[in-house]
């Protein structure tokens, strides 16, 4: 099955259980950016994030008995929430691997899922070894958060719904945005639009000093980031690409985009206040690179994903303070 | 042209220029409500609400010389976005009178939309007064906040996609909560449903002291509020019913509903946390009658509409953290 039929299929699958979530725009955002703005919310979608399509399109590909077993996943939260609402809903067990410094509201959300969350120190532990283990001795299956056929595929069903909704907007050249980490979200929307709309570029946005991807692109070989955590975009701090995922993006991709910090919170804030959507600062960098860095992006229109929404109150709130526009 | 063609009619002119907003839903939401709960979310509409949906109904239908004038609006805020927004896409002058103690966003916003905005004292001005002489002064043409057939035409387009989205998600027989002020939305809601989803019930939802339209409804006629102003849900504090929008309530409406200001502010809160919508206080008390009020509803499933998320940073801020879930 080639990469795009793949996609087809994982659609077809997640039909009634995935949201297709809206294209937004706004003038204050257009303005500031100087050309228009669309934000993909899957902040919107089931879950507070993408995660949630390549979670399904995972579980409701694997054989019945082995799904009866249950799935192991690791996470820094969303992935984690994707696989266990999948999980809960095909009442299968699922166990979910989840750095200790994950924000409290993504470990309460996944355990309200009913999956059985494990922690462990993201600077001291091998998630992977710990997360073998418990697989071999439950059976479980281990769902990877991005390097797996399945979960790309999944993740790019948000690229179909972007290629139909910029047709019906009449955008017909563009680059995508998108927030990545270890690259699914990325890829499979790389591979939807590679198919559907030609003139739709993506370009794989990250905080600085987890530019890994952009450093990647640009030696044409995974090279990997010094730090492990420090980033308050905490959803897409990975330590090299993809072994799947960089070969798509590497053949698809424009070159990547690299936004600070403190300019992924403000995206969150103008979110906040023009689209009135909650992002997470990881969901929120591609926003951020269409806002404040619009002479590395050509044409008249951007389109950004916002990937994700599942962001603790107390920093939310310190945000839209501190950065209130 | 009966009310019904009118709301057809006025959304055949909003094409491409309002926005279908989606129905979201929450599996923490619906244990909370022990029932499953559907969010329409207007604070997602352009502007921020579904005033929009009237003002550029209203706009729409003026004769193009009326509408080159200018027009003028009364608003606490959204309504007054919703006519700004209309009148800066077809090129016409808006002034808009506010009251003084309007949150700062909306003023600003309604400003940012390229309107006129006059403030006046809630407690010792008359509006009205002042509107008619400005009106006449300059040629404007008034577009009342909802007494207006075209305005609750256009509100009533929110119902025709409800309708829809109902049908397709299932559900066939709800109560339909309202965030309501003068009843424009309500009535507009109500007139839609009536003539394509007869299972579907408006339930007018109102902040305590402002139950103007839940009291009008029990005692078949139109009564007042004692009080002007001080709830925290600014965007539907109205003093009576309208002359238009109570008749067709009193034909159509189920029983009022009523919730307190906190209440309204732990609904924008939850509806932060498992959402990702930025909803106002007063957008939020259909939600929070969803929530709190369940043993004032019938069915297996609610509907409530968001009715807009235009809400200071601040406000918004000591929300979800003294509320955090």
């Amino acid at each position: 099955m080639s990469d795009f039929a793949a996609i087809r299929a994982a659609a077809d699958r997640a039909r009634g259980r995935i949201r297709r979530t809206p294209l937004l725009t706004s003038p204050a955002l257009d303005r500031l950016a100087g050309r228009r703005v669309w934000l993909k919310a899957e902040c919107l979608q089931v879950t507070g994030s993408f995660k949630a399509r390549g979670g399904w399109a995972a579980l409701s590909a694997l054989p019945a008995q082995a799904r009866a077993r249950g799935v192991l996943a690791f996470s820094s939260g969303n992935h984690a929430q994707g696989v266990a609402r999948a999980a809960l809903e095909f009442g299968a067990p699922a166990v979910i691997l989840m750095p200790s410094d994950a924000p409290s509201v993504k470990v309460e959300n996944t355990r309200a899922l009913g999956a059985e969350v494990v922690l462990y120190d993201r600077a001291t532990q091998d998630r992977y070894e710990i997360g073998a283990r418990i697989a071999e001795e439950r059976g479980l299956t281990i769902i990877p958060p991005y390097d797996h056929p399945e979960v790309i595929a999944g993740q790019g069903t948000t690229g179909l719904e972007i290629a139909e909704q910029a047709r019906a907007a009449g955008i017909a050249r563009a680059d995508v945005l998108v927030c990545c980490g270890g690259g699914g979200l990325s890829a499979g929307v790389a591979l939807a639009l590679e198919a559907l709309a030609p003139g739709l570029r993506v370009r794989p946005t990250e905080p600085e000093r987890f530019d890994d991807m952009a450093r990647s692109l640009a030696a044409h070989a995974r090279v990997e980031n010094a730090a492990l955590s420090g980033s308050v975009c905490d959803a897409i701090l990975t330590v090299r690409p993809g072994e799947m995922t960089f070969p798509i993006l590497s053949r698809l991709a424009g070159p990547g985009l690299v936004v600070s910090d403190e300019e992924a919170l403000r995206a969150v804030a103008l979110a906040f206040a023009h689209l009135r959507v909650v992002l997470e600062p990881g969901g929120a960098v591609a926003l951020a690179a269409a806002l404040f860095h619009g002479d590395e992006i050509a044409g008249d229109s951007v389109i950004a994903i916002g990937s994700g929404g599942n962001v603790d109150s107390t920093l939310f709130a310190r945000t839209i303070q501190r950065y209130a526009v």
